[in-house]
């Protein structure tokens, strides 16, 4: 077999869970959480289950959920919007970028996007035959270098792939990148792929610069949402994505030849759950809380902090201490140490190496102190 | 927005749902149980969500449902596979069809689907950028011609999907048809994609000929499977592909940048289900009495039968006392009969109108009851 897609190993999520559980290792790599998410909406999953609905429902998703989610977008980012054309219901966010990317590109097509990048990004880009034109972000700050972003864009570029807060660095959007953004695209015909799965864990006080309070930039963008990191559900796969009508209308011709439908049950317990007033508006403050634990717990060790404004990572450097390739060091923190953490080189083609590594921290506080016990010793 | 897919319209099982909800019809349209699925199942399924079960699992599926799934292979077409390397749990069927097609088919590829298709066929090999060599099944017995097949076949043939019980029709293969099958792609690279979603819902004493029985066409074959289907749960969205090491390795570099990974607590659920002897047994014959009853009920219409031996589905050709389009007669026995179900030109590319209706007989008998009531009034 002559194979398509060349390049493509395995995600290094996996790689690293694997490895964990092998050597029965700490998982600081992969980010999901340890701890139990709400009773409450599983009681709910139950009585739907019990209740019979079982059978699909609509492609687009349920439609009660999709009016709770098109509140829930009025309300945080003062955008009304069309449940019914403009919103889709998928099985996580990963496939909400994919099947947006998949919507719009053609053989050919340049996009942009930004490294570190979350590893699905080119792999999605590649597979529909369109090219990524890669961009680091400035090291150590992770910002977007705006500049050579304007430089990059010739006629063939057909998306822009932003990331708040960004996975792998938690380094988050401010008003001064959107505005930039604007400018750049403003009279092309240049789409936004807007990957918002952590939306609501946003630290510091800071506002999350959400692509849906700004129609201008809306009308071009597929903004892509996750309940699994909002509820402590990693498992459940479900997402969705908000775009404008004719764009939505392109996603679903992809969509409902790719899954057709997402899992019920979930959906019929999500529209209850969500009919709560805003019960996510509490999440930074918990999710940060972690952060700040670990990061204390941290200063203990010879890493070197690299701050993260939200996610569930937090980056750190060991360039004082060792000239380690980061594979290296994070197989070898695996195996010797047990701590598992994911290396940064991963999230770039060509394999740059900062000497840095992505801890996830969205973990009991018994479990980051263990973590770090572990990297002392 | 230039489209990417211009032709591609709205899959005609929400059409005829939705329309079906509009009058307040039967829906015998989209297939779907409207009994209670497994009460066990289902609190199975309730104990993996309050025992924890709901973060990521691995992105292949469970393990421990893979080992179940092969064992069950190996009991019923005793192909002993490997659950490792060979098995992939996915978001359904339709799922696994298209990172099927989308991990193996590139520009200009010809793929070889028969009419009636399945609808979501040709738009998976078109979103690929290949080129759907499509052929009719003969009428109305619906088998395959396969010396039009043998003269299909060119250098850029690179797969064949063959679908038994065959949707929307209820045609199964029969032993003469793998002879056939295998003769023609004997000494070739040519590629079979199995769409058995059906595999236990086959009647009549018939053995469901599954690819995995013959190793001789497995090592080219990605093989479809629903556990929605068989465990009349369609809304669950979880199935399984089944393919040779090499060709599974090119699958999940799709899968992994598609969905990642599946639903999880209704993975730790069904592999405790699976672990009792052999539940699906008795499937055929419970869904038979279906069949058997609504035909008993349907002679007392004009339709005339097209027999099925297999799926949710069969077919009744109304030839005999009318010469209106199919489409439209669906739309008016939905508006004005209250009964819906699906029109098979949307099963042809160009729309082929053979004067037959598909209706979905998974349901409970005093449904079926009601639509024939219905349909006589
Ligand atoms: C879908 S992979 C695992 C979760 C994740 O997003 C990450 O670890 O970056
Ligand atoms: C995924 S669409 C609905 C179910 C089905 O397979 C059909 O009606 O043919």
């Amino acid at each position: 077999i002559h194979s398509k897609l060349p390049d493509v190993g395995t995600t290094i999520f996996t790689v690293m869970s694997q490895m964990a559980v092998e050597y029965n290792a700490i998982n600081l790599g992969q980010g999901f959480p340890d701890f139990m998410m709400s009773e409450e909406l599983i009681a709910l999953v139950n009585k739907a289950m019990t209740d019979g609905g079982n059978q699909y429902v609509h492609m687009n998703g349920l439609p009660l959920l999709r009016e709770r989610i098109a509140e829930k977008v009025e309300q945080l980012y003062h955008n009304p919007i069309h449940a019914n054309d403009c919103i889709t219901v998928t099985p996580g966010g990963t496939y909400a970028i994919y099947t947006s990317l998949t919507s719009i590109l053609q053989a050919g097509d340049e996009v942009i996007v930004f490294e570190p990048a979350y590893d699905s990004y080119i792999p999605n880009i590649e597979v529909n035959g369109a090219i990524a034109v890669r961009i680091s972000l400035q090291f150590p700050s992770y910002n977007i270098p705006w500049h050579r972003v304007k430089a990059s864009i010739t006629a063939k570029t057909k998306a822009i792939i932003i990331n708040s807060p960004h996975n792998p660095t938690g380094a988050v959007l401010h008003e001064s990148d959107i505005v930039a953004l604007r400018e750049i695209v403003a009279g092309t015909n240049i789409f936004i792929i807007s990957d918002e799965v952590y939306e609501h864990l946003i630290f510091d006080g800071i506002a999350h610069q959400s692509i849906l309070r700004y129609p201008d930039l809306m009308e071009r963008s597929f903004v892509c949402f996750s309940f699994g990191k909002t509820y402590h559900c990693t498992g459940w796969k479900i997402g969705y994505c908000v775009a404008p009508a004719p764009l939505m209308k392109e996603f679903r011709k992809v969509h409902q030849f790719n899954c057709f439908s997402c899992h019920s049950p979930v959906q019929y317990a999500l529209a209850t759950y969500l009919q709560q007033p805003t019960p996510y508006l509490s999440l930074g403050g918990f999710m940060q809380q972690k952060r700040d634990y670990f990061r204390s717990l941290m200063q203990q060790t010879p890493f070197t902090l690299i701050p993260s404004h939200g996610s569930y990572f937090e980056c750190y450097s060991y360039a004082g201490f060792s000239d380690e390739p980061d594979k290296a060091l994070a197989t070898r923190l695996t195996k010797e140490k047990g701590v598992a953490t994911i290396p940064m080189s991963s999230f770039y083609k060509e394999g740059t190496d900062n000497k840095v590594l992505r801890f996830c921290f969205a973990k009991q506080a018994t479990t980051l102190e263990k973590a770090v016990e572990r990297l002392l010793q």
